[in-house]
Order: C-alpha cells, then structure tokens, then sequence
C-alpha cells in the first residue's frame, strides 16, 4: 500500500501544479487588462477567462480532488510537508465549494454581477436605496452559505476565516476597542493642534517621467528585483504575483501630486517583495502566495510608513527626490518635507484615508458587517448607521450615500469579512517593526544610509519565505513570541502623532 | 435524427471555442513574453504554456473530436458554412496529428528542442558540422511524417501544403523560375548602373521617442484601430492576432537607422490590418486567422512596399517625417528620399534583403528543400549547394556557415515547406495591386492625400473578412480572375527599379 500513497502524491502534486498553471494565465491576462488591453479585446478575452475560470474551479471541486483528499488525509505523517499543507488548502476549497448546492450557487454568480452594476449607478447617482434590496439578497445568501459550511459561535467568523485564518470577532473586538480607544482622542486633539505642517509644495507641478524615473529608483533601493517583475500603470494601483519570479507592480502618476505615485509605488513594492521572496520550494503550489490578506498589508504598509514616511529614509533619498523635482523643495527642509508626508486629518473617504485615521474607517465598516450577520442591524438602516458612525470616531458626517455607506465596491461583490484585513495589516506591520529593530538596532542608521537589504532580509527570514506554509498569528507568533498585540500600533502612533503635531 | 446532429453541432462550436480560448491564452503569454515579461518569470511561465498546449493538442485529437467529425461529416449540407469550414480544419489536424504514433511525436518533440539550442551554437561558432547530424534527424523524421500522412505525387507538397494550402511544387517550378529569368539579370544590370541613390541621410541619428511618435502616426494613418491593438517594442518584431478585437504590432527603435522601425510598423502594420478586419462572425473559431502564411505575407508586404515606399506616399507624409527628424532631411528632395528608401542591393542575409532580391534568397531554400526531400540532395553536402547558388544568383558568396546556410532558425525548428510563402506574399501584393488600380484607378491620389481608407477597405472586402473561410488561391482566383501569375511582380519590380537606377 505504501507504494499506492506515493503514487497518488505524485499525481496530486501535478494535478496541483495544472491548476496552478491556470491560475497563472488568469492573472497574466488580469495584468493585462489593468495595464494596456485594448478595450475592444474585452468580449472575447472574457470568454478566456471564463473557460480557465471553470476549469480551476471544476478541477478544485472534481471527483479527482475527493479521491486525492481521501486517500491522502491518512497518511499525513508519510507526506512532504508541502503536500500535507496544500492538501489542506485543496480540502478546504473543496469543502467550501462543494457545500452550496450548485443550483444557489448559479444564482449567486448572477446576483453578485448583477449588483455589481447596480452598486455603480447606485453610487454615481448616491442613492442607497437602489442598491439596498441587491445588498439585502447579498447578505442572505451568505448567511445560508454560512449555515452550510460551519457552526462557528460567531457566524461572522466563518466570513473572517477567508481572508484571515484564526481572526475572529472575539479577537477583533479586543483590539478595535483598544485601539479606538486610543486614537479616537489622538485624532481630536490633533484637529485643535496650532502646529500643523506646511504642504502647499506637495501639489507643484511634477513631471511624469521624472516621477517615474524615482519610482523605478526607490523600488530598486527597497529591494525589488526587476529580474523578477516589472512597473507599469493602472488606474487602480495593484501588485500581482504571476509566480514568484515575475511579481508585477503598478503606480498612477499625477503631476499635481507626486505622493499617489511614490507612495503608491512603494506600497505596492511592499506586496511585491513578499511574493518575489516566497521559497522556490512552494513554486507551483498554491502555498506559493501571501498566507493572508492581514499579512500581505502588513507588508506593504511597514514599507509605506515605517519605511517611506520615515524621517531617516529621507534624510537618505531627499537629494534624489530634489534632482527629479523641479525646484519646489528646495527651500524645504527634510524635517519639514517629512512632517507635510505624515500629514493627518480625518476625511470621508477610506483609500484616501492616512495611517493614523485608516483604522477607524475599517472599524465602521466592521461593526456594520458583524451586525449584519448576528441579525442585529438591517440593511436598511445602514446609511444611517455608517453616517453616526463616521461623526462619532472621525468627527466628520457624509452628507450623502456616494461619500458613505456606497463607497466601497466589496460589499457589491458580497465579500464581507475582508475589511478588517486593512486594518490588522497596520497592527501586523508594528509588531513586526517593534520586533525588527529588536533586532536591528540600528534600523534608522540603515534607513539614513539607504541600506534596506537587511531590512528586507529580515523580512524573508520570517514573513516572506513561507507563503502560506504558515497561517499569520503562526507567523506572528514564530516572529515576535505573541499572539496579535495592538498596543505596538497604538505606541507607535501616539508617538509619532504627539512629535508631528507637538502635543 | 435531425435534432441529433444539431445539438452535436452546437456541442462541437462550444469545444472548438473552448480550443480557441486556451489558444488566446497562450498567444497573451507569447507577446508578453517578448516585450517585457522579466526573465525570471521564463522558468515557470513555460509549465503554463507546456500545460495550455497540451490541452489544446489533447482536445484536437480527443475520441470526442473524432465523434465530432464522424458525427458531422454526413451532414455538411445541412450545417452553417462556418461549421463546415471549421470541421474541415479540425479534421485536417486531427488527421495530421493522430497519424504519428505518439511515441515517435515525443521523440521528435525532443529532437525539436535540442536541435534548436546546437543550432544556436552551431551559428555562433558558425560549424555546419555541429548541427549537421540534427537537421539529418529532423529531415528523416519529416520524411516519415509524410509517408504517414499523405501519398502526394511529390512528398515534398505534404510539406508546402501546412502552410500555403493548394500551392505544390508544379505551381512554384513555374512561378520561381519565371521570377527568376527576369529578376537575376536585372539585379546584374542594377550593379552596373552607375546611378545610385544617396542613403547617407538615412544613418543620421534619429531619437527613439520621435521614431515612436511616427510610428503610431503611421499607423493610424493607414488604418490600424488602436482601441484593437497597442504597439510595444520587440527584439525580433511581430504581429500578433489574440481575437479580432486585440491585434498587437511590436517594432524595434535603431537611433542610427530609422527605418527599420518605420517599416517595420508599417510592415507589421499590414499582418494587424488583416485580423483586425476579419468578420466577426468567425470569432471564437480556428477561421478568425489569415488563412495562409503567403496571404498574410501579401498583406504585410502590400502596405510595406506598395504604399509605405511609393513616392506619393512620400509626398503626403515627408512633411511629417521631417517634423520627426532633427534635420537630416532638410536638404533631401521627396524624389530622392524615396529613391534611397528603394535602394536595393545583392545581400548575404534573408531577412535584410530589398524588394527585388528578396525572392532569389527563398528560391535558394526552396530548391535545397525540395531537393531534401526528393532525395536529391544530401544533407552533409548543403553549405557548399548554398553558396553556391548564392554566387548564381545573387553573384555574392557566403565566407562561412553564420552568413550562409545556419542564417535562418527555421529547419532547426523542423519547419520545411515554410519559406516559399516569403516569397508568394510579394507575387500576391503584386497582383492584388493589379487589380486594385482598376477598382481605384486614383490610387497615387489616394496615397498623395492621405487618403487610405479606400486600399483598406479594399483589402478588407477581398481578403480580410474571409479569414480561413477561403483558401488562398480561392481568394486570388475571386479578386483577381485569375490563379497565381508571377508576371504582375516581374513588371511592378522591373518597372520600378529600372526607373530608379536609370537603366
């Protein structure tokens, strides 16, 4: 029999390695229609995808796939760890799509397209209430779908458990209360601050192809290898990894404010760097990607702020920003350049939103979504709910549904869960910083002399390397000996928040 | 009976689209490939490619294509003509590639591969003798291949039939050597003429961002639709066909030479004319595709020579060209311009060869290919062939094997019976430009004005929209009246060449 298991582990692993294949073509015809397809392409390049779409997901539901798990779940101790790892991925998957009878499922697909373009007329013309009844439907289904695939305590936590495996709402509460708790009053003693930054100079003229030219630059500093990936333009700004040697970034360019581009690109070079460092080992599997949607922010926003936003980052790159400008810093200092970066206010809309206001835009929408499924808030109320939230923890009130409640696209997708991801990111991210210079010391010396390799490597070692071998709090545990600790993210902002703003 | 073989009809179009798909997918990852795909990504972007075409070679010669064709064939009457035509492609392939036994394929497959990379070296040490052995092992192969396949009168036509259907070696024996007769001695005559056109001009450094700016408007101006295509850069330039609705153009920017990137565009230019034009009724099948290697030829070299190099042409945009340049041109008349852009001369290598002597370097391939596989010429004894019908026709000879008979990639590949249809593709131009003047006897107008939508339309209306739907002699015979006639190429080039050169 001992042959039999080895056998059928050889041909999970290429059964495997196919619908990984699939999924690479899929995310390279992705790219290509965020970057440059021509529009008439789209018809037909559609039907592609559709036809790889359903092969990965006949594949992950197949009769094959029920044989693999069954013969191989019993010999776990006898498997490779890749395989045992991506075998649970596989079961998972399987459970979960095999669990919604096909029929709703079918519906489903329809309902979430449908309401995808609804969202969007809804939004352009800010009423709520055309979306309303397609979101009430949205909601339902999950809730079934809830009841066919777990009996969590917490019905919602099934919803978390997609995005970010062992974060549920008894954790969440925890730390969104604490942090609230503490950047509620940050964020209002702010606003009476006297001393806020200057930052007229941010919005001067600022040519493209010089903007482009530093962000190649600065992505190459912080460690991107562009043997392994390349930098392009998006409308909406993404990082995608096609396989771990070929993690593709994207930026925007506005030439009245340089900040979407730099920022952005190092943002995005974040998530890049995570993926081009994953071990060669997992290639072809799905274990070679980010482990969470959390971990994966977490990444890219320790790069955007506690690398980018950073007083000795600039103190490195400032000449190199001031050769690409066109004079507008010149009589600008480093430290005053740094303060107008890091400038903060509360604001209406999340993906504009800075570091220290960001986690408590995602606390609104979290609160909305764990009372949409514990039965405790209707959908129809959420135009007023998301507005009395919004004046309560920002101070600022929507004065319609297209600058509240309809900002958003995931709820018309019916993903819901997927918020809280942003904001553990941030959390993740200065755990990891409290834990790095731990290790490194002399992190602002490395930051001030533009070292960033060991900074990167740092990041490999315990972040990057394992894909989705480990699961985050395993990650986050390995890496900092505990579990999520919100009160690194609290120091930290409070810190750098009470300097900036002299409090 | 009858609503059997409907419903098999539409399950066969679902399969064949299905094919179609993974084949669009596969042509994304080719192009992305060669503008800019980074080099890490190679290792585990072929598994992707090695996967989506085994699937599509499975499906062509699956028992359910077979059923397919048993199940259909009895009923053409009563089928769409689409239907028909694709049926006829899927049975020709099925046929073509069941016949090989599998094992003998593999093996081959595997020659293919190593022939290819000692090739490479073969090349760069210049050492016939190196790739001797594997260009024996692939013309056997083929050899066999062909005994599998057909009982041709010659075997050589198996060959010649995979790319130009309907054209044999009877019909090329008489084309070639009419060509032939007339062409050597005036490409002799050329070399004695002691007026030759000024090129100096043409070296002057040329900016690659103004080259670009050009280009696109070229590309424009003849027709090109950009909302169904985009121009990259390659290193070995293309065109390329992913649906109807996205043809991609690549070129290459010289900064000493610009016209390699100018004709280039337009030469490719004229490939994308072609599939951006098919009907659309043909999407979704193996018929939305040029329908012959010759035919997309004529088009490329139609829009190459026929417009792009004419003097009116010239005389509508050397204004435009000159905004491009920095000067070069300033002092260079329209008349002269052209005539240096006409130059022609004997050359050693294929692919820089002129109008005029392009068609001497196929004939030296085809005559060595024919005599190949007609067993009258050996392998070993192929440099010494090659030169020597290079000095009788071209009256240049090769000084080693890189200039001479390991020039081109081709055999390396297994690929005989390819280049002919080089060569057909300036016979066709030419005697579609016959016709076109009757149809639009103000053609030198059109060209003068700017004015191409006309020649596109006509293009459009005789060859595009067909796609596969015809054969390439069935579309000669219903533009032109007639089959191929060579003579219409031999008076364009003697007309035109003795008029630049004075003779």
């Amino acid at each position: 029999m001992t042959a039999g298991f080895q056998q059928l582990e050889k041909e999970f692993i290429s059964y495997v390695h196919k619908m990984t294949a699939y999924n690479e073509a899929i995310a390279l015809i992705y790219w290509d229609l965020r970057t440059g397809a021509p529009k008439k392409a789209i018809d037909q390049r559609s039907q592609v995808i559709g036809t790889l779409s359903s092969d990965v997901f006949a594949m992950s539901t197949s009769d094959e796939m029920a044989s693999f798990i069954a013969g191989l779940s019993s010999h776990k101790n006898e498997l490779s760890e890749v395989t045992v790892k991506t075998l649970e991925i596989c079961q998972k998957e399987y459970e979960r799509n095999k669990k919604i009878p096909a029929d709703e499922y079918r519906e489903y697909v329809i309902l979430q397209s449908k309401a995808e373009s609804v969202w969007e007329e809804a939004r352009a013309k800010s009423d709520f209430s055309m979306f309303q009844p397609y979101l009430e439907k949205l909601v339902e289904a999950n809730k079934r779908f809830i009841q066919y695939w777990d009996k969590d305590e917490n019905p919602y936590d099934t919803l978390l458990d997609m995005y970010e495996p062992g974060v549920t709402v008894d954790v969440l509460d925890r730390v969104f209360n604490q942090v609230r708790e503490a950047i509620v009053p940050l964020v209002k003693n702010i606003q009476q601050s006297g001393d806020k930054p200057e930052t007229d100079f941010l919005y001067t003229h600022f040519p493209v192809a010089k903007q482009k030219e530093f962000s190649l630059k600065i992505l190459q500093e912080i460690g991107y290898d562009f043997d392994a990936g390349r930098l392009d333009e998006a409308v909406h700004p993404f990082a995608i990894g096609l396989n771990t040697g070929d993690v593709r970034v994207t930026t925007r360019y506005d030439e009245n404010d340089f900040r979407g581009a730099i920022f952005g690109t190092i943002h995005e070079g974040g998530h890049a760097l995570y993926e081009q460092n994953i071990s060669s080992l997992l290639v072809g599997t799905p274990l070679a990607a980010g482990t969470s949607m959390g971990i994966h922010e977490s990444q890219s926003l320790f790069y955007e702020n506690f690398v980018g936003r950073h007083l000795s980052f600039w103190k490195c790159y400032y000449d190199l920003l001031k050769q690409h400008g066109s004079g507008q810093f010149d009589q600008i200092s480093v430290e005053d350049f740094t303060r107008s970066i890091n400038e903060t206010k509360p604001s209406l809309i999340r993906v504009e939103a800075d570091e220290l206001t960001y986690a408590l835009h995602v606390m609104v929408r979290y609160e909305i979504e764990k009372g949409l499924f514990n039965n405790e808030i209707m959908v129809e109320d959420l135009p007023e709910i998301w507005n009395s939230k919004y004046e309560e923890y920002l101070g600022v009130r929507p004065s319609n549904d297209a600058e509240g409640v309809l900002q958003d696209v995931h709820w018309s997708g019916g993903s819901f869960g997927y918020f809280p991801s942003y904001a553990l990111g941030y959390m993740y991210a200065a755990q990891f910083k409290n834990k790095m210079v731990q290790d490194l010391p002399n992190y602002n010396d490395l930051l001030e002399k533009g070292e960033l390799t060991p900074i990167k490597e740092w990041m490999k070692e315990h972040v990057h390397q394992f894909g989705k071998m480990k699961k985050p709090l395993e990650i986050l545990q390995d890496t900092t000996g505990e579990g999520l600790n919100a009160q690194y993210l609290i120091d930290y902002l409070t810190e750098k928040y009470t300097k900036i703003y002299s409090l």
